[in-house]
């Protein structure tokens, strides 16, 4: 089924979700040939084990908190915080309480 | 004077600035060849007139409100809104309130 992801210019909604997060999955907002921003959701004691990309990406916590491991460090990430690695960085990501995180991949 | 930005890595606190964004100016929190991240502050009344840059960007408000201006549309952007342009595009900002973008171009 092809995904409906938001056209250039048009708003999206990226609001924590609240009430609606324990029922909600992992969602491709924005997908280009140049762009992926994804909703990740993280339920709690959810692992996302070590995986890299090819692009730089930035991630940031909208809601939640997860603790994220790359380059040897394994850091607690709350909403309102962001980091980036360069492209190729293997990292991994655990729910400490249901979270979710924007990411950004510049491809 | 060198700016210090972000190592890849470390969390960047990117909440919103509150009673400090009155006296706050525009920063580059992530600079790397291949990505960078702007706080662009956009006091009430101010207009960043018409501009683009090379590679795709993303647009997200922080905090405040503001009138954004691309692809024949102006819209009103608030917090928890993000949109995305392709690289090229021209767009222009306004601050309809005092307000905080993050603004993350892939290069």
């Amino acid at each position: 089924m092809a995904i409906p992801h938001a056209p250039p210019g048009q708003a999206i909604d990226i609001r924590p979700l609240g009430p609606e997060l324990s029922a909600a999955v992992t969602k491709t907002l924005i997908k280009t040939d140049r762009l992926e921003v994804i909703r990740l959701v993280v339920p709690t004691g959810k692992t996302i084990p070590p995986h890299k990309v090819a692009g730089a990406i930035t991630v940031q916590c909208l809601e939640g908190r997860v603790e994220f491991t790359a380059l040897g460090e394994t850091r607690e990430m709350h909403a309102g915080q962001m980091l980036y690695l360069s492209g190729g960085t293997e990292h991994s990501v655990k729910g400490i309480d249901d979270a979710s995180l924007l990411v950004t991949i510049s491809l």
